[in-house]
């Protein structure tokens, strides 16, 4: 790669080039071959790994056991539960042939898991003694896409979707809510992402479900992304699967079902909250690299140099520390300092002959001013890590600040309009499906979700001036 | 479900309905709704789960990344290796229809990557320094399958598939034995199987494959189940999609590839060399539970036992020990005791008032003789430790044991003949294929390797009296 060719076009001249283009010269991802699939590099596979064991063993603490099911569903399947099959059906890869012949009845390559979940539990579950059954599985999924963007839209993503069965509302209504947390949580705690948590209108439901959450983090384009979703399914995949139980009264019941799931999605959403015109900027609990240490000096110094820095590293992972030495021969400091800047790496720290003389290192922090600091190499783990700890935290609060200042509380149609043309707006609407295609189709904008934590408001629609509902504001923007 | 629905037939009645019953019974898969498929239930997948971490750390610390390719893959990309293709023609699945429409070329569910994978190295590699390229998927693949059998031979499965790229012969052959010897490495100290290491065969090479290299474990049926390939790929796929190189004297260079995987087919291995008439033995290293706690004692005792347990399986599991309290209340200690011995669970402690009074309970091994030991509550942690380790070396060597004593060097036709119906037979081989074809035809046996360390030998063959090939002996066996 020439020097030249490093740069990415800035985000605020052209905030979708910088995205395509950072994603490919930070060795995140690259388009497959097949149309809308992903080639997921190494880099971009190690932040979903970080994320991935996060994520799972939140999902082991709240009790759920991980299991897998197939990929490949009996189409009639899909066609039991009507708004499923009706939601989903635009989007299905079908196989027709297999082992040298031509399929009695076709398959689909899973969209989802319900249906084939749904057939299983029905099953597993008897009695009242068999629930809550609590499923997690971590699997590719395949949904046909018209414009793919990497990461964000792809015809194959990589997700977990968690299934489980209740004895009732309460219960079922119970565990959306908290994996809903759980989401919120890893978003906010792990990725960095002030995610707004809250339940979607009926128009933006699951297909298939009662009502659906999710999670909205807002991008450096004022644009939402939807990072994580629970739905509570009510009896309907258990009706049509035959998922029930004997109560205690010897009583056959239906059972309440959920299902959850987050994607690799959410690396789009981390890229796009955190990156600016240098590139990308990572949160360290999930960046492959936390410090690179790149090594200074050419000839007799370069072996001290060298064997010091082997050292540190090996000190800094054994503080659990993801550190890296960029030994690279064949080009400069200067152009291993951008690449790392580009690629969001936290942390790095310059060390050459006069600094080894005098024990420190040169940090440079991905995140303020860009000025640099000497560091003491004798106490570098605790530094380091007191750095990365601070880094984090510092990630956090310039994105939640950047979503406050691009979000408004909005009471008339022209400031409404305004507000969504850079980030959010919070409105009264009357909840009519009609009122928010008239919105959509002027603005662009749809209603993300009802925030659970809007305060108890009601007047007049912001579009029509009919009642409003949900009995507070909903949260409005574009979005990926 | 009912107490006398529990056991499962003797295993040396009906091996193959022993093992089918178990790996119900034992909760451990299931048949997926579409023929061939399977459904991994939590304690199987579990055990897949625990088997993963430990490979993947080692790829990881032999220096390879964990990447994600994409599931569809053009039909074209496997025309492009002949014997790759003839070789898996027969098993794909095809998806001809997506997003509503026939598509133009058909897409094939991955069967193995090498072909969309050698697209993506020769965009990535271009000169030496880009060499050698290390990288590793956890992926679903689908082979269609007539004679599906769960864990052993099912539609879908999943693996770990490495993909490497090197500069030479030299570096891919050296990077493809240390990969089968990882595979040995796990097979060996973390599943318990004592597996033959060698090299396949001309004719039981992987399709497209220069050379082709296997680990055989032996069932207790006496049959052989290969548990691991690493395959030297040659030039073959890299001048088939173009991954090359520019060498130091500027020169386009082709690079040499490998491939190796591991699969859930694994597990089955584990079933069949360690189970026995009463059902699964599990290795520690993998076992979901390693220690099962059954209280003991009903009314007011119950609540003190209880309590007791509980904070034993906290200590159990602050010292790193997978520790399960069954704490039903609808079923007898005695259904647990029988449930959990079927299940494979290595060591069981019950606890009750008067051990408590005594602060001991009563540990029964799932090994050995079916006495009980009381240990003392107080060292618990370290008594069960040292058990653990104990007992995973008890169960490799009875495994090493059992695989000696049915394998024989043998010399004549007669006792070729005799080895393969209990066990192994280690003959002198022509090489010939019509001869290896006829020596399957007649007793269903086929070459399983020739092992790494076989000593020097040459003579006539068992079956044609013609010279010996590969300069050893052959390992033969009736296989899964």
């Amino acid at each position: 790669m020439a020097r030249d060719e490093r740069g990415v076009t800035a985000q605020s001249e052209d905030f979708s080039s910088w995205y395509n283009e950072l994603v490919a010269k930070a060795q995140l991802a690259e388009r497959g071959p097949v149309k809308g699939t992903m080639v997921i590099r190494p880099y971009g596979y190690r932040i979903w790994e970080l994320l991935q064991a996060e994520l799972d063993q939140r999902i082991k603490d709240t009790g759920h056991e991980n299991a897998y099911f197939p990929l490949l569903i009996p189409e009639s399947y899909l066609k039991r539960e009507a708004e499923h099959v009706e939601g989903f059906s635009p989007e299905l890869a079908v196989v027709t042939h297999a082992g040298g012949k031509e399929l009695e009845e076709p398959l689909i390559v899973r969209p989802t898991s319900e249906t084939v979940i749904g057939e299983m539990m029905a099953k597993w579950i008897s009695s009242h003694r068999d629930l809550p059954l609590l499923l997690n599985q971590w699997a590719n999924v395949v949904r046909w896409e018209l414009r793919p963007r990497l990461f964000l839209r792809t015809t194959e993503f990589l997700w977990q979707e968690g299934h489980t069965a209740h004895l009732d509302e309460a219960d079922a209504m119970r565990e959306t809510l908290q994996m809903l947390d759980v989401y919120a949580e890893v978003a906010r705690d792990i990725a960095g992402l002030p995610v707004v948590p809250g339940e979607k209108t009926p128009g933006e439901r699951f297909a298939g479900a009662v009502r659906t959450f999710s999670i909205e983090g807002m991008m450096r384009d004022g644009k939402a992304l939807q990072a994580g979703t629970s739905h509570y399914l009510g009896t309907n995949f258990a009706s049509a699967f035959g998922i029930q139980y004997l109560n205690q009264g010897g009583r056959q019941e239906l059972c309440h079902t959920t299902s959850w799931g987050m994607s690799t999605r959410m690396i789009g959403g981390v890229i796009m909250t955190h990156g600016d015109d240098k590139g990308l900027i990572l949160p360290p609990k999930i960046a492959p690299y936390q410090v690179v240490i790149v090594p200074i000096g050419r000839g007799d110094a370069a072996d001290a140099v060298r064997g010091a820095v082997d050292g540190l590293a090996g000190q800094l992972k054994a503080a659990g520390i993801r550190a890296h030495v960029d030994d690279r021969l064949h080009v400069s400091p200067g152009f291993k300092f951008n690449e790392w800047e580009m690629r969001g790496v936290p942390l790095r720290l310059e060390i050459g002959p006069r600094d080894l003389a005098s024990g420190t290192g040169l940090l440079a922090r991905r995140l303020g001013d860009g000025g640099k600091t000497a560091i003491g190499l004798d106490g570098a783990p605790q530094t380091l890590a007191a750095e990365l700890a601070a880094f984090q935290s510092l990630l956090f609060q310039r994105a939640a600040d950047f979503r406050e200042s691009r979000t408004a509380d909005v009471n008339s149609w022209p400031e409404f309009a305004a507000a969504v043309e850079t980030g959010w707006a919070r409105a009264l609407h009357c909840g009519q499906p009609a009122c928010e295609d008239a919105i959509k189709a002027e603005t662009a904008a749809t209603p993300r979700c009802v925030p659970f934590d809007a305060p108890a408001e009601s007047g007049p629609c912001v579009r029509c001036d009919m009642p409003s509902a949900y009995g507070k504001r909903v949260l409005f923007g574009r979005a990926y």
